[in-house]
């Protein structure tokens, strides 16, 4: 990993050389770069820790003149119990995934001894702005080089030196691999963005972690294509039909288990028939926790009858209040007549990140899962339940809002693309056609790989149809 | 499929609300349309071909004056016997194609009564500007509906009064079907893309069919992600072991079988041992289809040598023809020494779209293919192979060297993302960790759909394996 002060353009021109170099070593070649990777960072640990007690002591000062809040200051720091083991445990946890790149995904025999093939590869190059958290480095590293991807990356200003030390000793560690260091190059600081952003000869996806004003900013300023999520409003429908108690669980831990999550419900959208019912008992569990609800007339009208809450805690809801991604306790309600309602305000208030429905009925709930265009739709649970760990991706690069490419928790496969191999015998296009003498295409779709055992006609999915009740026996 | 006068706002937003309706419509529904689609255009021949014929006035007009070519006019022209039918047959073409929507790709049991999966579904608004081919408004049309897409059209306007005419006939083929007509609209004035170029709020993505100023011109004036491709700078790489007859075979096909294609080769790398081999028996071929040479001064010389072309057909190269696009009968050719080499100047010259490698060494085609990083990569057979309908996608909706989301041809799939569905009972994610009392994720992976017939265990697979060598029978 370079840390040196090449210009924008030689850093990303190093990365992209260095790309190609990456984009065609074996498994085991990468998988060894983690390994050195983890084996530096292990040894290192004094020199990082150092280095994050610099961090922590200018954190501290400008906590003290109010610049930096206490909740960052925790965030910054590396040397709590555990913390620095699970970093290193993550590059041995990404180490051991499936490796995304070259599997074939398709085959299709075009004509004899006329193959095409679709084979999975590394995008090229990322750039990844992320936050102050310094173990995110570590992670981030981990996921470009198993995906075969080069990344420039520039972290939080708050964790520079964290992340300057986690950096050259990435870098020294590379020295001894078959990954050249240019592969990964931090840039350290802020101004260079801009001009990295004007690089889309050279830089195929950026991915920007972080707060919207960021994800804004990039997704204006650049022709790369932008991966990630500039809001997380997400809603819960509530349905008059939904156990008391299992909504009041799921509820409380969509608002309040970790309210700065994009994933944490901002918008609880209750059924009318719900107002009088389940709602007030959950709007009661919500505020115990210290939940604020900005309530529409009806949802208000509720909690007044029901004698809930207080002038503080209850108040009235603005238009605002349902475009608004909170980040605290605080929680739109709005009182909703039927799923069709539930969906329209969905798809035009939500971000298109996460949302949920709470019912019994399964018509309802498909309906609601099938209208809204979120990238993740969900049937009683909660909706931080988004994320990719949770999803057995191992780890998530981020999550993302976008309609093409990658949609909700970005994983390993997020930060491949494939490209199309035919592989021939000399037949050329003008040979095939409709006319006489034409050759016809075969188009036969093939296993996409020897080993797997599909089975390919009608008369093959009865035979494994009989054998599992028993007809057929080996 | 509208023609009002609406403003482009409006046009974006009636469009985002009936894809939310086609999003959720049936296989069935979206095949009936496409089946009132097909009878309507059938039934208004007369109609459309009368439009058509103002169109070929006015092209033969400007003709006349010098500002339109004569093989533009051909391609305006619908009333070419079977050109009307080929359009209707692509319709019924796309109808027939196996659903790209509501397919289930992946699926994972979190925890019991807990699973995620994922479902493909249309990407939502797709921006369309295409060329001036009067059938391809049909064509699109279709794999729009297909995919579940709503699609703004806007397209070339030497063809204007054809597109009109058959957008006003789906138009009111569609009032019939339970497809919104919203979801197809045409815009008439090209004044208007650049104010719908804005509206990413509620356009998802844009395809330019075209030219490559049009191409740079979206992708530089838009936050809405692009997909197509602004050249085809296809290469082709000769090894000194190729037999030259399929040498031969394969350079005047992908030269000169249609040399406005994006698939046609431009520049021919030939390895320096095979210049004075197989080099200038491939130069004469190619010069005898009429083919300029624009060599560097190796090949040159080999010509030379050979005593092949002359002052006019074959002439020196300069750089810039190393990043030309052609698209017609000249071919830059430079001597390469290695497959490294030809790697590292297809990566710096192409432009990522398709290049192939002629070789009877297997190793060296591997190392090409893994190393050129272009959208498809061939070995033994002709760089005009890359197209939709040779790949089996039917039909394609163009061509994309982005690297993200879709690579190469671009077909039904290249029109569809995914969202992630939870389907759950009551859990909450702070049920989960690797604390005490804390539930563990199963994480584990399920057949992607009950009709998948995947043979699921070693003894299924030699229940296969058995039948396939008939050693077991139905």
């Amino acid at each position: 990993m370079s840390l040196t002060n090449a210009t924008p353009l030689e850093v990303a021109q190093a990365a992209q050389l260095g790309s190609r170099k990456l984009a065609v070593l074996s498994t085991e070649d990468r998988n060894a770069a983690l390994t050195a990777i983890h084996q530096a960072l292990a040894d290192a640990k004094d020199e990082v820790l150092a280095a994050n007690r610099k961090d922590l002591e200018a954190a501290n000062k400008a906590a003290a003149g109010g610049q930096l809040s206490q909740s960052l200051i925790k965030r910054l720091d590396l040397g709590k119990p555990g913390k620095y083991e699970d970093m290193l445990q993550g590059i041995l946890d990404v180490r051991e995934l499936e490796d995304p790149i070259n599997r074939t995904t398709a085959r299709t025999l075009l004509d004899t001894d006329l193959t095409l093939t679709r084979v999975t590869c590394p995008i090229g190059v990322l750039l990844i702005i992320f936050e102050a958290r310094p173990e995110v480095i570590a992670n981030i590293s981990a996921l470009a080089l198993k995906s075969g991807n080069a990344a420039i990356l520039k972290g939080g200003r708050e964790s520079s030196n964290s992340f300057a030390a986690i950096a050259s000793i990435i870098s020294r560690a590379l020295q001894s691999t078959a990954v050249p260091s240019d592969c990964l190059q931090l840039v350290q600081t802020h101004d260079v963005i801009k001009d990295l952003l004007a690089l889309d000869m050279y830089i195929d996806l950026c991915i920007p972690r972080g707060g919207n004003k960021l994800v804004r900013f990039v997704k204006s300023s650049t022709a790369i294509p932008v991966l990630g999520h500039a809001d997380g409003i997400c809603s819960t429908y509530l349905c008059a039909d939904y156990p008391v108690e299992k909504a009041i669980r799921i509820l409380v831990d969509a608002k309040t288990s970790y309210p700065a999550g994009c994933n944490a419900v901002e918008q609880l959208l209750v059924d009318e028939d719900a107002l009088g019912r389940t709602f007030p008992a959950v709007a009661k569990a919500l505020l115990e926790k210290g939940v604020s609800l900005r309530c529409d007339e009806a949802s208000l009208a509720a909690l007044e009858n029901a004698n809930i809450g207080d002038k503080t805690s209850v108040q009235g809801a603005t238009d605002a209040d349902f475009h608004t991604e909170f980040l605290d306790l605080i929680l739109a309600v709005k009182s909703i007549k039927g799923v069709e309602e539930a969906i329209s305000h969905i798809n035009a208030h939500s971000s298109h990140h996460t949302d949920a429905i709470l019912t019994l009925n399964e018509d309802v709930a498909n309906a609601f899962l099938a209208g809204v265009d979120s990238s993740s739709v969900y049937w009683n649970t909660s909706t931080r339940m988004a994320d990719g760990q949770r999803y057995g991706f191992g780890t998530e690069v981020g999550i993302s809002t976008n309609k093409i490419h990658s949609r909700g928790p970005v994983g390993l496969e997020g930060l491949t693309i494939y490209k199309w191999v035919i592989k021939g015998d000399g037949q050329v296009s003008a040979d095939y056609g409709a006319g006489e003498g034409k050759r016809r295409w075969k188009h036969e779709r093939l296993p996409v790989s020897e080993g797997d055992e599909v089975a390919r006609s009608e008369e093959e999915k009865e035979v494994l149809r009989r054998f599992r009740t028993g007809e057929i026996r080996l």
